[in-house]
């Protein structure tokens, strides 16, 4: 399926709502722990999707439309705020990645990128020349990721709890590496 | 994490209202395909997930506390409803699962479990006993396998659109075998 703006903006919209929905009054039980050495944890995941809006996406967008191939993307930080963030609430940082979410789809909606926008090339500093479009689909897939990851994290808790079934359900089993 | 009503039933609970809010009112485009040959589409995954409530989950409970060991379950069809389910609303299907998983769960209330009852042996036809313990752990971790599954299905669909970034992105990568 190609990028467009028309399915792309419901997707990006609702991921922190599904956040919501999911992790909103569970019991702290389940958000504790993460899949295991080297895995994040869930308020990991949601530092990471905080520091994208803050530091990735719409900035990117931008740096892209300013400066096209001519200048690589920044880096971006994949594990910025993980220490700073590791007691908060699961709620307060759904909430803090809401509220920017929001402030992210109003910039992108201001910025009214046409077809030939998406076109346009950028350059990112490992994989080299990627366009707008490719950009803009990555940020969606990337809530999609985060979002399954977050629901095998809720998973692998019940790994033992299971105990024969757990060679039917994927969510179950250790992270491949 | 031990099995245990408190933590789990939340989670059931839950489930309904997660897929409604990322599936509800996105373009069909997102939910025409599956994730390649062999694979499930959403509307499948919403169909076992509506068979599991009228034949396995709250079913297999009562079997139990009536057979324990002497009687396996009877085997659970994984693919019922598939052809017929193909051409429905997936808003549709998830309020038949919303409505058919409140009834379990006030089944499930109406039970009065125990710790004892938690501790109870059946047999299932495949990989023979296991605890009532497990099987409610199950019917959670099952929850989250399909959940995943389906924001897996959704990422896919960009598997192409995000150009280079696909390395990175494990939810567009092919499903492992």
């Amino acid at each position: 399926m190609d990028f467009d703006m028309v399915s792309a903006i419901p997707m990006l919209e609702r991921t922190p709502a599904v956040l919501g929905t999911l992790l909103g009054g569970l019991p702290d039980r389940w958000t504790q722990l993460d899949e295991g050495d080297g895995t994040w944890s869930v308020r990991e995941v949601l530092a990471h999707l905080i520091h994208g809006e803050n530091a990735d996406w719409i900035p990117r967008v931008r740096h892209l439309m300013e400066w096209g191939e001519r200048k690589p993307f920044p880096p971006f930080d994949r594990t910025f705020g993980f220490a700073e963030r590791r007691e908060q609430p699961v709620e307060e940082l759904v909430e803090e990645f809401a509220r920017l979410r929001r402030e992210s789809l109003a910039s992108l909606a201001a910025l009214h990128l046409t077809s030939n926008d998406l076109a346009r090339e950028g350059s990112h500093p490992e994989f080299g020349r990627v366009t707008l479009a490719q950009h803009l689909a990555t940020w969606v897939a990337h809530d999609l990721t985060h979002l399954s990851q977050i629901v095998r994290i809720l998973g692998v808790q019940y790994r033992e709890a299971v105990g024969p079934w757990a060679a039917y359900l994927r969510v179950v089993r250790p992270v491949p590496s």
